[in-house]
């Protein structure tokens, strides 16, 4: 609540229009519905348009269902992230539009598919193990309102394979940028750049990787200063970000 | 080199107004600057108006001179990080503009004054030993042409301190955010606004902060999807991508 | 024993009451049950009220009902944690009062329902998948006799979710309160009450939150000092220790 | 601010006592005081009778002296942890009554000595190196108002030294416990009583100690469940924390 | 090879009754077996009446078939350390007394039941879960030749139960000490006797425990200095190394 | 390409064979081919005559299928790393030449049996459980066309067994050295010989080995210069090493 | 205090001679002498004619001084370790035939010279860096009366130096072995003997050593199962632990 | 000793040439020599021509002026690694060609300047600030008969700068590539190469950098299979092996 509207309440109260009692409410009540289990925060997407979320791993699926019916209740993009075939099935079913991600276990509902996006978010990704990571960034770019275009598998070990798509890449408004191992591509991206390069550390590897820690550590430590980093297998929330950057 | 430019020289060659030799060279030289020690990297500043920009740690005083004795021939703004008294003292005499940020170790020449940011950036921090941090997010975005407004001392501890602030962080276009300890402040301050947060954990602490990683995981695992993350103690590259992102 | 006790025995031995030999006995046999795989502790139930406590994983489940048997010759509550359904199974043929919680896998036979904490105890926790955590934690203080409140879903990434809820907070005279991913919850709960405010890291999350490792190490350097901390997903110490405080 | 305080707010705003602009005002003004590097919270001070605390380290002595300067006009007592001898030089100048404890660098300043805690405080600790910590504790919890006792030098690897003191340890409410090295000793503590034991582990130690996370460790593992944990060396946040949990 | 056996070869090399070729593969020969993808060892075994040894864990069941095979050539105890059911009933059909120890995983064959040790080995355990790493201990000790007492769910939260047990503990002439969680019996239980203990860190417990991580650091820096410490779970290594001292 | 090959093809443009748009095509376009999912790159085997190597893990069959069909269409090599039984089904049905090797997973599809290393291959491991490793290497480098001897189950607890095989070390160019556990093989290895050694740190073992880590550090440590480390458990990486090596 | 003595003082207060209050205190009362910040335990001393031991790191010079004084009262040997020239100047005035061992800070003062340990201990060591903690081993052990032979520098590198001293290893009971780095030697050396082998860590090395950790995982996975370890740098703790077992 | 030398002491026993004592004692004996604090190991430099070298480190200066002293008496190169000015003085006094590499601290006696590698050795560095390394593997190299080429601060983030350098890289024969903080050069060069490629990681770097330790990880993770890993700043092993790599 801004102090505008505390002021227009506030005199409302002095001219007798609002009780005091409905006031001390107000001032409590905040706009999210409470499901016992979950407390769905319709705050984001009423403001912004932005779709709704639900994460579905840990939950059960009874409990996304209750959630997303809840949800199709108003007018918003729903996406749920870390699902499966199964979940998937569920959710077909209280919207024949639901569509199903494999690789990532991505489901998007989708019910506004205005353009807000002011330019295009690239998504590239190391090795074709990382295509799960990029199409979860891909796709909530894409629910959110963006163009999204994709390069897979263009690692630095073949630095040819980049390079040769670098015109791809200064187009970009935003990047997403996933790797795995020693995750050394987002530093080589973002010197080929000028745009916000938002890097995506994946658990793909095996030893000293570490399930992601390597590629994390790495990305922490980009000696290019337009590298940030999310958690590793985020591509959700790589996504989302370059979202809110690609609306700036 | 964009393939427009190729494709104009080539027709230079063609013309034979440019012998293949030179073709070859210009194909192979790029423009930086070599110094033996450092090779000085023009390209970023000369496309766009950044500054050029020294990590003076672990480089010797005679080098860091000699780097900004260069930088100073073109007219581009000079940062340099992580410095100290002696160093500004060195880097007074070669330019009395030069300011010194005693806090963070910053020394800043600035030379183009223009705002070229389209709003405001917020730079907070949780307590008043995370300030030389933020510090250097500040500078850095001012000196790259970006109004910042500081917001100090705020952490979540005494929830009120920052929910009173919370107009003025609506108001940032860009908010970069320093934690030390456990680094919770960026997932609060990402829910009550929709711009994107630069988190930025800080080695302050003791014990079970591991100078720093029980912030940094913290940020990593934020529950706000507006939030990326940038290495502890990174000041410089919060104030650099944020000012990245503030040109969008 | 305390100094009265073997005071009290002494006299007896000097009086010729009690032989030498016994003596020494007493003074090494203690109130513990040997069943070869396990001593049960009668100790802590027999002096305080306190149910007798089961840690199943890792326990054959007849070494579980084994033990359970035992303990049901005396008249305490009886709680078993990390069982499972085919677990309770077993468990409620040997008394048809036992309760089971499918989430947290707790199982608890109540004989003794009598009011022993001097206020209430509030449960609280960061999103739905920290539930399992949380209810263990409030099966355990109930089972100790205390009223308990649970506030579940109030993360901080929305925090107008968790101040609508503060008044329930500031009621609790004792808050457990749950949280993952980043672990910034206590934090703030904390600094909006005066009561202690038990933290238990949970294992939710995935990538650099390391099954646990951020929330806890979030959780032990929070800013907040009426924080303290047990092991991840230890919903059964922040309960039974609540319980304690609770009857201070 | 409670529901209370702001129905009666709202009243006097509704008999035109008070003007709309001055009650917005109020509900974003916070007991806190605004000095530009700190904003000092008398909140917890104000309701309860706690004394002001200042964490010296990373903080200017001046910063230190400027914001105790500004404590010093209201009635509380102050405790500034993690001194030095030259700090008390300035604090000792500006209030005569302060008092440095040199071990652990806490320095005092008690105006109120009103005991308020319901029970004795016992702090323990397992060896001579340990003392530091355990002082801070001891100072904390006295300057809240506690009776304080004393036991060091109790460590596991002599139980005997230990066993002849427990009806000490029984004696005591709340029991602050610390140790480094194996941080054993709170768990065989918890196991002689039935108050609750805060775990302090400290840094105390070398090797594979790695700065007290092998403490740490032992302590979040503890088998006894009346044990909850504070941060390495956190002599000061059990202190407080046996204050708030003496107050029950 | 030992001086003194190299002495007489080269002696009756010189008197001719052994041809230099043949010295030269003696000096290059030495007492093991080749599998092909073992290569066995029968050095130990035969100079110290030590049991053959495989470790079944990684290896095929034929593998371990095959070796054992070729070990009952001689007339040693043989001991293979987490196996299971189904290679229990291999190793059955191969020597008909092999005995299997369920809970452990180990199988023996005893031909050479001896009595070697000069003492008794004591087997403490800490819990009722670690009895799998404690019976692999006492089956190993046993195995070569040694009396072995077992005092089982002795942890140090209730410190009577152990204490009761102190003469038992003083009688050993050598004390294996197993404990998961924190890791705390070894530094009692050392402190009670001045015989040594071998500490084995067990992998019990959840979340900070790290899979015997917290009980490893802590047995390491345990402040009583007549404790070592093997690897997590290696009740093998430790029932060896009693036995070796125990012959001392 | 280089530099000659640019002069080339630009004097090709003056002479106009070459339009300027082709040369521009040229200069970005490089010899990979493009599955969308893969780009697979013939860079490295069309110029050294190395084979093209697929890692199956991570992708799905049909995946590592469609890559090798494409593989087939030249004549090199080509070799499948950590695959199965079933994925070998696939492969060998495209070419029957494929052969397994189970203990690894490697595939190998061997079309070019021409010796290219200078000298033998020696690839060591210390346990048995290290075979699978070990064969990874051994395949790889044989595949690359080197004649490998293997030594295996030499680890250092039976250093005489590791002497007697020292002669077939020294004759090596190269030495793979596959160890798990305390990792001290490729040290006492280097030490006998002249050769480069490599050392591949195997994840056998348990508890404090966690999963490699302990011999991954241990060789990174190695006090013999001649070492190099290689990933956990990469096999492959360290026969392809060698084959570099051994073709110099 | 043994059931025997238990026993005698039972029968004692039965006769009337000794008070009923008397025989609480003695009860309570335990042979250790408190100090205030130390609790000197005579026990093990007095019993087994150990030396009194001080830790010299962390506590204050005057601290050590008054225990030494203490300790100078009864006739043992008395042993600082962590000790500096400063503080043995102040020893060495307590007691003339105080001896400083430079190179690892022990401070000796030998009153009893009795040789008590059965055979010789030997007292190895890797590199010349680890001689200070090899000294503190054995200076401990001469202190607790055995012979002690100490090999220096005799690393796995160069096998052949190692190996041309295994008579000298062969002939001692009891064998502490120090390295740093990789931490193999003890491996090896536990391969050549049947004696147990005590294996210390030491924190030389530089990068992936990790101050020991390296090489003290390597120890715990040493593959050789006559192997047991002590904290990084421990030379005290192995010195006092062969020792224990040399006078088995 | 090899067989062949055995053999021909073995004939001079039979024929009486060599008594059986003597024998005995050269099978024991190697060629070392023993300082007692230290013993040199002339055996790979008389074999190979390869430098003696010292690690400065941890070694008291006379302990190094001794070691060179005796090394001198030969006329191999020699190499102290890890020194400083002081140590130079005392060094160059014993010889006066001695040379002093002031960032690296390394101090090189070159007495033999033959060329012994067959090719060049490249020595690439990302950053100003690993140059130290850098020159510790040139100068090792250049002592061990190399000529050598550097290329300093041609890091990824800059791609330009290290393309336009790649003829350069691939006239050498053997690289060694040092980087600090993400390490993602070797992986980026060793794409450019077919020459093996020793990955140096610097510990230059803050914060996640963990002293070297990112870059470690991400090395060791390289997509580029001709990528070999050396310890963190570890100059002298890449300078070391680099070299026997030329020579093959």
């Amino acid at each position: 609540m801004s102090p505008d509207e505390i002021s227009k309440m506030l005199r409302r109260v002095r001219q007798g229009k609002l009780s005091v009692e409905e006031a001390v409410d107000r001032l409590r009540t905040l706009p999210y519905e409470d499901l016992g289990y979950a407390k769905i925060d319709h705050h984001r997407s009423l403001r912004q348009g932005f779709p709704e979320v639900v994460f579905a791993r840990g939950k059960a699926p009874e409990q996304v269902e209750g959630i997303v019916s809840r949800m199709l209740a108003n007018k918003h993009n729903i996406l749920i992230t870390r699902g499966d075939e199964a979940l998937y099935e569920r959710i077909v079913r209280l919207d024949k539009t639901a569509e199903f991600y494999a690789l990532s276990g991505a489901i998007a509902i989708r019910r506004d598919r205005k353009i807000r996006g002011k330019g295009k978010i690239a998504v590239v990704c190391a090795g074709t193990s990382d295509i799960p990571v990029a199409e979860e960034a891909a796709v909530t770019a894409e629910t959110m309102g963006n163009p999204v275009e994709t390069l897979y598998d263009v690692g630095v070990a073949g630095i040819h394979r980049l390079l040769s798509k670098s015109r791809h890449l200064r187009e970009a408004r935003v990047i997403v940028c996933v790797a795995g191992m020693e995750g050394a591509l987002p530093s080589v991206v973002a010197g080929l750049v000028s745009a916000p390069v938002i890097a995506v550390p994946s658990s793909i590897g095996y030893g000293a990787s570490f399930r992601g820690l390597a590629a994390l550590l790495g990305m922490l430590n980009s000696c290019s200063p337009n590298v940030c980093v999310v958690n590793i297998d985020n591509g959700f929330g790589a996504g989302y970000l370059a979202s809110v950057m690609n609306r700036l």
